[in-house]
């Protein structure tokens, strides 16, 4: 495993903005300081990592020198004027090129930001770089490498948003999620996420699928909830959506009473040790007097496990169905720059008409149901938040068949996308020297709730260490 | 009125397509010849009208001829195989550009086709050119003039669309609305057209807001039905609707059996001769044997009419919110080419937040409740579908503010807007030789029933003429 480090949670300490704030305040540090730290750990280690689809250092230092003399003159824009946060390279951003890991969106430079990019700015964020994505959000590999072990996918689609966190080159990232693609890869790279409630935090002018959400990566937990309520608070939920709401500080700490561990089909996919390192968790949530249920202790919960049943192929039919708007015209006018993974998920559903688009709706409507109907029966959802640690990534063979699942498996992001739930990873598993998220879910709306649960977990129970 | 003709809906005949493709299968007629008759009526009209934003005779020739070709092999591709069909200039078209209606949009050139596009030309439809939209789909109007009196206007912001059915350019065209701009449009040039519930037509990446659709403007109710459906069973509804379901011919005429007559804030912004034309249409229905109820009769209605009091206010500024990220973007990076009009209203917005957005859905959820409330209380809503016959537009006068409704008034729209309900307005009303079209509305859904409902009156009631 050459240049890996053992990730050690005992040890491992993420970059945080939260805790800098207080030395700015009085003199002591500056966010441009802070800013330069970032930027020599960029040139630390971005050669292996490659985080970053396009970084404009002037203006970042441009932005945290402002952000510096406000903190200075004791008048801050929020508690986030100068944390610099990178923007997946799916959201537009006015002073760099937005250019979705796509070969044909080359040179792609709308001069705008985005609604969560603009709500940052407002907020006196330094918008520190283009993190990767796979292909539009896909799952076709950009360059990223997992921090941990450069051998290793960081996840998609949000592979440089988790990675930048990890690497300790920013406090914060955006990330975005249809399927699987925020809390997948903060799980691989020991990120706290939130992907919130559907409709959220404002896409902007990317509006075109029903489960896709923007949502932050973060070191912290409170960093987490800052990012979101900051751009929430300003730019809203998308169109008809109420959108994120809660305290305008990271919530207090919930202990919850009753957890439900969902299994999903994720559970036979998951490997011995990940498993352990659950169980052992599971007994300290126990002993900490937090009770928890699972398929067998309620027949709700069986119910929902059953509707769950095959929800990855529900959830990529829906949004690639959604999607064949956007990548047929894509590959209509600029074919070349399109590669055969996306030609080849569009392709699968060229043969689905409206009936059978509106199939899948009504599965998703019961599994929603399904979903609602153990509100009251728990205080939140618990699971992997990923099937083990990042899995290797050699490339695709030359000559063989593309490989299924290069940035790995979404099996257990995709039943909060269907239910358009909230939920938070938090790094709470270390598996043979590797992070592993687990996250809680909860019901829509509940985002301040589930970071509450989270941020109590994550500060009462030890990580688990396997291997 | 020079240059006007006097509306006379018992001499007015609509250019229809559902009658003309017995000749093609027979072969005294073709697809190219039915086009070529329609470019002689562009001929002789366009110089007044000014329909068009764009016009491609010789792609469309060539599309025609294919039809030809596929009619006299007795294989069309549908009903409507060969149909010259206008497209509103907000949809994107591959060999047409796409502005908008908005000088900042000039030479903007998508090589693709909107969903619905896509959708009319796998069903072999003549894509005949692009209609003047107003300025980005708002009132900002275009140079369409009204065929029944040129200094009058069309209406909005489908003003193309509407003016080239009404005179005779095409059988049918498709519009888009917001508030009013497919509704008020066809009943000011004497349409029928169809508003689709929410989501009933796919808008393909055009998604950014929360109350916008596509529907048909057509000469004849068969037409007018033939397109949205064999749009929509290709192309389905937006991401997470079910979209436009139903036959895929017309659906037989459907009496009535009781009617609620809506009065909404219209009632008392329309004329007296349009009400005489309204009491009498309303006679005529009471003798055929349909109940008629109204404010007064029953509580739920008037629940609902007090819930609609301020409907155009609430669906204007949350409209105005949600275009926000579009219409900021634009004037941030081409703000010379948007009008004055669409300016003042994005500065109307700026300083509203997420929580008065909020407040305004809520708002929106309520009325929504109000309207599925009566679902069981009647067959259908009926009202004007514009509050009197087109007026008078003679541009805004130099140095003096804007005028304020330059495409009429869409107070009688905006309640199915908000509703997310169908609207099918028929050019049931003649009032000083000019159209005013009368509106059914149902329940989110009810777009193939609306289409009986108002098949039945305007086939079994004869237009009232008043002046």
């Amino acid at each position: 495993m050459t240049g890996a480090t053992r990730y050690d949670p005992r040890q491992f300490k993420a970059l945080t903005w939260f805790d800098a704030t207080a030395a700015f305040a009085e003199g002591r540090d500056t966010p441009r300081a802070y800013l330069e730290r970032c930027l020599e750990a960029v040139d630390a280690r971005e050669p292996v990592v490659q985080a970053f689809a396009a970084l404009n250092r002037e203006t970042a230092r441009t932005a945290a020198d402002a952000s510096t003399a406000r903190w200075k003159d004791g008048k801050p824009l929020s508690p986030i004027d100068g944390m610099p946060v990178g923007i997946k390279d799916l959201l537009e951003t006015k002073d760099m090129p937005t250019q979705l890991g796509c070969a044909a969106m080359t040179g792609n430079f709308p001069k705008h930001d985005n609604a969560a990019v603009w709500a940052l700015r407002q907020a006196g964020a330094v918008i520190f770089g283009k993190t990767v994505t796979a292909e539009l959000g896909g799952n076709h590999p950009g360059p990223t490498t997992n921090p941990f072990d450069p051998a290793r996918t960081p996840g998609g689609s949000s592979s440089g948003s988790a990675a930048a966190v990890a690497a300790g080159f920013m406090p914060a990232a955006i990330g975005s999620q249809v399927g699987g693609s925020i809390i997948r890869p903060a799980a691989f790279c020991g990120n706290f996420a939130l992907k919130p409630s559907q409709g959220g935090i404002h896409r902007g002018e990317r509006q075109a699928t029903s489960m896709s959400t923007h949502g932050p990566h973060a070191g912290s937990i409170e960093d987490m909830w800052q990012v979101a309520i900051e751009v929430a608070s300003r730019c809203g939920g998308d169109p008809g959506r109420a959108g994120i709401q809660g305290p305008m500080t990271t919530p207090a700490p919930v202990k919850p009473n009753r957890l439900i561990l969902l299994e999903t089909d994720g559970w036979a996919r998951t490997d011995a040790d990940s498993h352990g390192a659950m169980d052992s968790l599971l007994d300290c949530l126990r002993s900490a007097g937090v009770e928890i249920l699972r398929r067998g202790d309620h027949p709700l919960i069986e119910n929902l496990e059953r509707a769950l049943v095959g929800a990855g192929d529900l959830a990529n039919t829906i949004t690639a169905w959604e999607n064949r708007w956007t990548l047929r015209n894509l590959i209509d006018t600029k074919g070349e720059g399109v590669s055969e993974r996306i030609k080849a998920r569009i392709g699968a559903v060229e043969a689905l008409g409206p009936d059978d688009y509106r199939h899948l709706l009504l599965r998703r409507e019961q599994l929603r149901a399904a979903w609602r109907a153990l509100a009251s029966v728990a205080d939140a959802f618990l699971t992997f938040a990923c099937p083990g640690p990042a899995p290797l990534w050699p490339g695709d063979a030359p000559g063989q068949p593309l490989a299924k699942l290069p940035t790995g498996d979404a099996v257990f992001n995709t039943p909060s996308s269907l239910a358009g739930a909230p939920a938070v990873t938090m790094p709470m598993l270390a598996v043979n020297g590797l992070p592993v998220g687990v996250q809680v879910m909860g019901q829509d709306g509940d985002d301040a709730r589930m970071t509450g649960l989270a941020r109590w977990i994550s500060g009462s129970i030890d990580p688990v260490i396997v291997g």
